[in-house]
């Protein structure tokens, strides 16, 4: 499908719906943003979605497009773009969302998970340009993930492969809220990673971090950790550090099963700063096989808060 | 190549080397079986492998043989069928095997590593015969594996893939040997599991592994807890159980990775009984993600000895 040089891309969201054109070069022309309106129930989210689209399409000035791509949380069940139990989505069980924009604009319409759309924008037009095969992270509230192999989307039989938040450090460590035990995402999570910096604050009362919500523990989030990393203060890189090394401890498995030697690593968390990525590095290469250590790569994702616009579109480019 | 009606199998160990005529139906004609002689280098490793052929030959008949496949230890390229640093082979860093197998028979000639020969063996012959997609595990001496997708092997970018006995359970864990902590092979591999018994045998020294070994601890070995739990020893079951346990925990990473369903265990100690492969499955339906627990199959391995000679020559057929 190289032939299409501009897609819409519609990046739906727990809150918000974004929505561009993009060229086959990974500029976007245009863009929308609406409420999700996702508690309102399918009805009213395929109707926000159609205006998002309306309103960049008004900016097409002739460019043709050649279809329309669509990252949604939830399972997505690629054959008539199907999206199941997407969480925080009302009365939405299973709904044929592909099928039924396709139908309003009578375009090539395809739907891909959203950890999965970051993972195709990377390897398009972000930090995997030059990778065939990355493992790709999505570390912020949960850890998800996304395989690229051979330049293409990894998704396993079922199509829910990548989840990697979900890989056990600890068979008898934390408690996850998948119902498992010793999940990475229970260690590394942003919930539980504020949780247990509030912990350790108590014994730490001299930590930036303490400063930076005003000496509330309850407002205590990663943004603010990762505020105080930067800042060099020692508790907030402590934290990192320990949960970088725990995301390596996972990647390492996985790397060793997939054999892969490229991680690239998005969402807000990754934000900390490079001494996270060290950390992950260092953690990865002293899990992996021998002949992978000194041939690992571990890299920041490049396109942010673009990603989801840019893989939807992707999908369809 | 599915015109190839026989081929050539040739199942290169440590110890020996076991070679057979294989039907494309995976009916083994003839067998021949002869030291390896790894500690005497390459060269005498070749003329063993070229005797073992010859002798096969002889009961050829008439049948034509399309090809040879070659299992053997170690990392193995398949571009010239390179082999790399297999253990316990004496002056032997990278040998082109498969280019100098060829070149001795003028026959197609293909090297795949020991563990992915398995899985093949299983997909085209055994228990994968009706899965697309499953997880071969090895389970003995080490913990070694093999990815079987769309009925083909997986072999990752570099040829290492399904190195599933180095994937962690616990990064506070027991030492692997390969360098990295917590390993499920340093928990669950032969040497380990006996280690282990030892230790418990001092505390519970009515077990029966003691009587089967005639008191003498330095003889405990799987074998001989697999017989003494198949007796119903209660010890011997519950050092399986929980080695299942662990082993099902690892798993339970690698299909929520990967995406699969079906995990088909061979190698000597799958071989002590039902119960384990119970405790494996109920350890991989505690650690995959929901929509997956309802749909997971474990089971053994059926062809036992055969599969090196077996999926050696699937590698032709």
């Amino acid at each position: 499908m190289s032939h299409v040089r501009y897609a819409i891309g519609v990046d739906l969201g727990g809150t918000t719906i974004k929505t561009g054109i993009v060229s086959s070069a990974g500029k976007i022309f245009a863009q929308s943003k609406f409420p999700t309106l996702g508690e309102q129930g399918p009805k009213a989210v395929i109707a926000q979605i159609r205006r998002s689209i309306d309103e960049v399409l008004v900016h097409a000035k002739g460019k043709k497009i050649g279809g329309i791509g669509i990252g949604s949380p939830g399972i997505v069940d690629e054959k008539g773009g199907v999206v199941k139990d997407p969480p925080n989505f009302a009365d939405w069980h299973s709904v044929a969302l592909g099928n039924a924009v396709k139908k309003i604009f009578k375009l090539n319409t395809r739907v891909e998970n959203d950890a999965n759309v970051a993972a195709i924008a990377e390897a398009k037009f972000g930090a995997g340009k030059r990778h065939p095969n990355f493992l790709f992270v999505i570390w912020g509230t949960g850890v998800g993930g996304g395989i690229i192999l051979d330049g293409s989307i990894y998704r396993g039989p079922f199509g829910g492969a990548g989840e990697i938040g979900h890989v056990c450090v600890d068979y008898q460590g934390l408690q996850c809220n998948c119902g498992a035990r010793g999940c990475v995402e229970a260690y590394i999570g942003q919930r539980y990673l504020s949780q247990r910096t509030v912990e350790r604050l108590k014994s730490e009362p001299a930590s930036l971090i303490l400063n930076l919500v005003g000496g509330d523990v309850s407002k205590v989030e990663p943004k603010y950790i990762s505020e105080a990393a930067l800042k060099g203060d020692v508790l907030a890189r402590e934290i990192f550090t320990e949960a970088g090394t725990l995301l390596g401890v996972a990647l390492g498995s996985v790397l060793n099963t997939i054999d892969f030697r490229v991680v690239i690593i998005g969402g807000g968390i990754s934000a900390a700063g490079g001494f996270v990525f060290d950390a992950v590095k260092k953690s990865v290469q002293s899990h992996v096989m021998k002949p992978m250590r000194d041939d690992i790569t571990v890299l920041p994702a490049k396109l942010g808060n673009s990603a989801g616009i840019l893989g939807a579109a992707g999908l369809v480019l």
